[in-house]
C-alpha cells in the first residue's frame, strides 16, 4: 500500500483533447430535425459558446482557467494508490494501481467537469443551470460547483435513485440546489410521462429530456450534462494526465487501463491520455467495464440515436440500447444509461478499447474484497472497475505475468450503503436482461440515419 | 484554499506523550474496589501489556511500529488546508487552517488509535476485541483495524445511533465486525437495563459497561476504547505532529488551536504537541468545544468518577456530569459522553486550555456555511470545532487582528445526512439541559473519593 501524491503545483494546467490525435474523426452529430450535421448555433440555446467551442475543438491541449484550478485545489491532485493489500489477497504477480477520485467533496470524479461548466456558464452571464442526475453523483457535483460561481442549480433526479438515495438529495440541498424527482410535474415531458405511468421509476433519458426542456425554455438558464459530450471527456482528462505524472513517480507503466462506463466520462478521463500513447505506438490494453444489466458497449448497436427519451437532443453516433431502453433498477444507478459517449464509442469501434460486462453479484463481491483490503468502500459504479482489475489480476496470476494494472476508482460508496445492506442480506440478485426487451429497443433505431 | 500535503516519508515515526512535559502529573487513577491507585495488573484483564505501558509511560516520544505505519499510509499524512473560501465568507483578517482527518477510510481520526490498538492486541495473541460505539465512528474504525490484523470485532452500538445511523452498521459489517444495539441481550448489564427500560435509548456509558463485561469474561478477548485513555491520546498525537510540519510548510504558526471534545481524543491529538510549545513559553490559546447539551468541561465537576454507567471501570479524575448522566439525543452522537479524558481535564484545570459550549443550532449553521464554502460536509461533531473557529474569526474581525486559527476537522458527515435533513426542514432544535437533571447527576459524585 503506497500512495503517490503530487504537490498542488503539479496539477496539470491544460486538458487533453483526444480528438487531435484520432487517426480518423468520429461521425458528425446530426440535427434531430434536418438530420444534417449540427453547427454551433444549434447548440447555443443549451450551452455557452466556450463549451460549444470545446465540443468541436481539434486542439490537443486546452488551457484550464485559473478560477477552475482554484476550485480543483479543494481536492486535486487526487492520490494514485498502489493496491498492495489487494495484490496480496489475490496472490497475483500483477502490480495494481488505482487513481482515487472519491476524495472530491462530492465523492467522485464528476466535479472535474461540473466546476469547469459552472465557470464557463458564469462567464457567459448565465444565472441558472438545469441538469439531470442518476445516482446523484452528478447532481451533487453540479450543486457544489454552482456554489463557487453563484449559480442556481435545478436537478431532475431519476425517481428510483431519489427514493433509494435520500441522502444524496440532502447533500445537494446542503450545497443549495433544488432537487425534484423525475419524471416531475415541472416540465411538459415529465407531466406526459406521469400521465401515462404515475408510478414511473424514471430513467436518465427521461431526466435529460426534462432538464433540456427546462433550459431551452428559459433565457437565464443553460443545460449541463455530466457525461457523454466531448467537452465533458475533455475536462475529465485531468485524471489521466495527473496519473501519468504519478505513475512516473512510481516508476511504472500500465499494461492494462481499466474503468467503469455509464456515459463513459470517468473511463475516458483516465484512458484518453494513455490512448494517445497507444496511438503513438505503445502497447496498452484498455478495458471498459459495464453492468451486464445495461450492456451498451457489449450488446448495443453502433448507430445514430437520441441522447434522451423525448428525442429532443441531437442525433449522435454511439453504441446504444435504444433511447427507450429502460434498464433494470440495479444499484449502480450511474451506469444505467442507454447510450455512450460518441468519442468512446468511436475508439471502441476502431478496436482501440475493449468492452466487458459483469453482473452486479460479481461486482459486489469485488467491492467487499476491496473494502476489506484497501479500506475504501467503493461506489457500486466504481466497483465494476475493481471487478475488471481483479479479473485482469487473476489472468496475470494464471499466466504468471508481472502485469501492471491501472484502474479508476471513480468514487466512494458512502451514499450506497443500502445496496451493501442488500448484498450482506443476500437480497442482491443477478439482473438478467430480457432478450425480447433488448431486441425491441434496438429495433427502434431502424428509422434513424445509418452511420 | 490551499492544501499542504506531506509526502509519506514525512509521516512522524514517533507519537508524542504530553505526560513527559506536564509541570505536575494528573491525579492517579483509582481501583474501583480498594480506591487505591491502580497498577498494571489491574488493567491486564482488559488491555495487552504494551498498551498498559503506554498508559503510564513518562517518555516524551514512543516509536510507532512499522506495521502500524504501513496501515496509516492508507490515508496519512492527512491534508492541512487553508480555508480561504471560508475566510472570504467571514470577511475576517484571520487566516484559518484546518487539519482534515475525514480522509481515513472510516471517515474520521479514530483509526489513528484503532490501528495501533489492533496491532498491540494481535502481538499479544488476542483473537477478539470488544468495544462500544456512539455515533459509529469508533466502531467502524476498530472494524477496519481488525481486518488488517485478523481480529474479530464485536461492537456494542448505542441504541439511538444504531437506529439513527443504520449505514454506519453496514460499514462495520463491510469490514467484518459484529454489531448489536446497546443495551443488548448479550451481557448481564445490558439485560438488566432492558429489564428496567425495554425502550432504553442507551448511552456511551452503558455501551462501555457491556463491552468491558464482554472482554473481562472471555480469555480470548480484550477491550478497546476509542477515546479518554492516555494511550488513545498518545496515538492521536500524530495529528498535531503532522500539522506542525505542515504549518511550517505554510510558513505560519497558530495563535488559537481549536477542536471539538466528546471524550477528548481528537482535540488532544491536534493540541498536545502544541501544548508542549505553550509549556515551553509560546503564546498559544486553546479552545475545547463541546455541545451545550453535554457540557462536561463547562458545567461538569472535576472529580473522581467511573467511566461507565455500571461502575465497572477504574475511578478517574476528570470533568464529569456524573456517570448516570443521560444526555439528550442530539445529532453529534460522538460528543454525548458524561466524562472527559483525564489528561485533558488536567490541563483544563491547570488553565492551559479553555472550554466553550455551543448549541446544535449554531453548530449546524456553521456546518452549512462550511459545506458551502470549503465544500466538505462535516460531521456534526466536527462542526463544533468549525463553530469555534468561526467565533474566533469573528472576534479577530471585530478586533482587526490577523490571527492564525487552526482547528481539527475530525470527520466528514456522509453518514449524518439525516441530521442535515432535520436541519434543512427546520426540525432541529436548541437542546436545553434541565438544571435539575444536571444537579441530580452531579450529586451522585458525593460518595466518591475527592481529588
Amino acid at each position: 500500500m503506497k500512495k503517490y501524491f503530487l504537490p498542488e503545483s503539479e496539477i496539470p494546467k491544460t486538458w487533453y483533447n483526444l480528438m487531435a490525435d484520432l487517426p480518423k474523426p468520429p461521425p458528425p452529430t446530426l440535427h434531430p430535425g434536418t438530420r444534417e450535421p449540427i453547427g454551433p448555433d444549434d447548440l447555443a440555446p443549451l450551452f455557452p459558446m466556450a463549451l460549444i467551442e470545446q465540443e468541436v475543438s481539434q486542439e490537443p491541449e486546452l488551457k484550464i482557467p485559473d478560477q477552475v484550478l482554484e476550485v480543483y485545489q479543494l481536492w486535486r491532485p487526487s492520490p494514485l494508490i498502489r493496491a498492495t493489500f489487494l495484490e496480496k489477497a489475490l496472490k497475483t504477480p500483477a502490480r495494481i494501481y488505482y487513481k482515487y477520485e472519491g476524495v472530491s467533496p462530492a465523492g467522485s470524479h464528476k466535479p472535474n467537469t461540473a466546476v469547469a461548466q459552472a465557470f464557463y456558464n458564469k462567464e457567459a452571464g448565465v444565472k441558472r443551470l438545469a441538469t439531470e442526475t442518476g445516482a446523484g453523483q452528478w447532481g451533487s457535483s453540479l450543486a457544489l460547483a454552482g456554489q463557487y460561481f453563484g449559480l442556481e442549480v435545478k436537478v431532475y433526479m431519476v425517481r428510483v435513485s431519489y427514493d433509494q438515495k435520500p441522502y444524496r438529495r440532502s447533500m445537494m440541498q446542503a450545497w443549495g440546489a433544488q432537487v425534484v424527482p423525475s419524471p416531475s410535474e415541472d416540465t411538459q415531458f415529465g407531466r406526459r410521462i406521469l400521465a401515462e405511468d404515475p408510478a414511473s421509476r424514471g430513467s436518465l433519458g427521461i431526466a435529460i429530456s426534462e432538464a433540456v426542456e427546462d433550459a431551452a425554455g428559459r433565457h437565464d438558464t443553460k443545460y449541463s450534462l455530466g457525461s457523454v459530450l466531448n467537452h465533458v471527456l475533455l475536462h475529465q482528462s485531468i485524471i489521466g494526465l495527473e496519473t501519468q505524472k504519478q505513475m512516473a513517480l512510481a516508476g511504472d507503466k500500465p499494461d492494462v487501463v481499466i474503468g467503469c462506463v455509464g456515459g463513459g466520462s470517468n473511463f475516458a478521463g483516465l484512458a484518453f491520455p494513455y490512448l494517445r500513447d497507444k496511438i503513438n505506438g505503445q502497447a496498452i490494453e484498455f478495458r471498459a467495464i459495464e453492468p451486464s444489466a445495461c450492456p451498451t458497449l457489449t450488446r448495443g448497436k453502433y448507430a445514430y440515436d437520441f441522447g434522451d427519451t423525448a428525442s429532443l437532443t441531437p442525433l449522435v453516433a454511439m453504441h446504444t440500447l435504444g433511447h427507450d431502453f429502460m434498464p433494470p433498477g440495479i444499484h449502480a444507478g450511474g451506469l444505467r444509461y442507454h447510450g455512450m459517449a460518441p468519442m468512446l464509442s468511436h475508439v471502441v469501434e476502431m478496436g482501440l478499447v475493449d468492452a466487458y460486462a459483469y453482473n452486479q453479484v460479481d461486482v459486489f463481491r469485488a467491492a467487499t474484497l476491496f473494502a476489506g483490503t484497501e479500506g475504501i468502500i467503493p461506489a457500486p459504479e466504481s466497483a465494476h472497475a475493481i471487478q475488471g482489475a481483479i479479473v485482469a489480476a487473476e489472468e496475470a496470476r494464471e499466466a504468471g505475468e508481472e502485469k501492471v494494472i491501472l484502474f479508476n476508482l471513480s468514487g466512494h460508496g458512502h451514499f450506497d450503503m443500502a445496496a451493501y445492506d442488500a448484498w450482506f442480506k443476500g437480497d442482491l440478485e443477478d439482473v438478467a436482461l430480457p432478450e425480447s426487451e433488448l431486441a425491441k429497443n434496438l429495433h427502434s433505431l431502424d428509422d434513424l440515419p445509418v452511420i
